[in-house]
């Protein structure tokens, strides 16, 4: 079978095309208050004596869902939630090129719903608007953009950098150098334009926004996200990839 | 009990407000082509011989995932999907001014589903790509955007008039009278001052789109969409609710 091309400035432009789903998606939850509440065990006020938040509930339900439309089949669709139901629909991929015996082997969703609630206060109006339902509703929609472009970035760049290039890596793939491996793939120049393009990105796409009606979110903090949080995660995952590569 | 206080300004700001949320999702929906087979009967790859379309079985899955979180309970929240679960939550709403035994007596979803069907065409590129999972999955997102600005605007702009001018209206209900009440409902200025802002806001929030990753939809299907169909809609809701006021 024919290797699938894969192309690195069409995954570029992938990732670059996700930015604004990202960014949309964080400004819509933004519309609601921090609502800590709503993250706290026991406070979902579902029947039964439920211990868990109403966000894990919400989360676990919208993954449990997907699951059964057959999401996580899907390479850079990794669940935040274990234990969930088989696919009950036929899912047929192309063959991605993604060299991996099991997905779930690169699977980030942790330290992303870990750091998206440091990233909650800094985009949202503080206290509590009891908007509970409405504002893990939009945690969902906007941890699943952000866990997309992560896993999509870890696996596909790491694949297409390793064809590019697959005597250097198998060396240090071999000698199971992370940090040499780390290096090779760090590119300082484009980390920059993806910071400067997503703080210009979360001025524009606000530029015309009515700031009486709706609530406008700082470009800092998400820049901050991504340069401390999204784009070393990716990495991070790049070189879990490599070292697993099948 | 002191009737909660409704002031027409701030229902105005949030059917503002709405309008990114619902533009920000049919520009997200449109990153996917048309996929016409996901809305076609049987063709949801679904185990066990489904017959219903893969845009149908997400709605419902949604939707029930919805319902048991309590969304329904809200009045602008009405669903697209009939027998759907109870609330597995306790859910307490203020009272929220409207005057309604049934929210669901007033329930456009149907109107708001078929006329989007007709939208997609016009933003979506044409074709297929095979992202039936995607593309309805953010189906549903536009779609509860959509209904969620047409019931909000039909309840309570329609009880914010009514307040203030009860006995204008008294007698048209009691005359039934649908086509004075809705000329009475009518503000062509402010209408047009709606169209205005949604063609800027779509224009605005892609204006740094960079074209070659990422599919840029045009004003012009979104500003037909708000004036043939949203807000003719919403003005029939508000007649709906006014004969039908509690």
């Amino acid at each position: 079978m024919a290797e699938p091309e894969l192309n690195l400035d069409a995954i570029a432009s992938r990732l670059e095309a996700l930015e604004e789903t990202i960014i949309h998606r964080i400004i819509d939850r933004a519309q609601w208050h921090a609502n800590d509440a709503a993250y706290l065990p026991g406070m979902s006020c579902f029947f039964g004596g439920e211990t868990s938040s109403l966000f894990e509930l919400r989360l676990r339900a919208h993954e449990e869902m997907d699951a059964r439309f057959g999401r996580f089949c899907v390479p850079e669709e990794r669940p935040f939630t274990k234990d969930l139901p088989k696919p009950q629909r036929e899912v047929n991929l192309p063959d991605t090129g993604i060299r991996m015996r099991d997905y779930d082997a690169i699977n980030l969703t942790q330290a992303v719903a870990s750091s998206y609630r440091l990233l909650l206060p800094n985009v949202c109006p503080a206290g509590d608007d009891g908007q509970y339902g409405s504002s893990v509703e939009h945690d969902v929609y906007a941890l699943q953009a952000i866990s997309r472009r992560l896993h999509y970035g870890a696996m596909y760049v790491a694949e297409s950098k390793f064809r590019a290039d697959t005597e250097g890596y198998t060396a240090l793939i071999e000698a199971r150098d992370r940090d040499a491996i780390l290096e090779r793939l760090t590119r300082k120049d484009v980390e920059k334009r993806i910071s400067d393009r997503v703080k210009a990105k979360v001025k524009n796409l606000q530029a015309k926004v009515n700031a009486s009606v709706r609530h406008r979110v700082r470009p800092e903090p998400i820049i901050v996200y991504y340069k401390d949080f999204l784009i070393p995660l990716t990495k991070q995952g790049q070189v879990l990839y490599l070292l697993g590569r099948a």
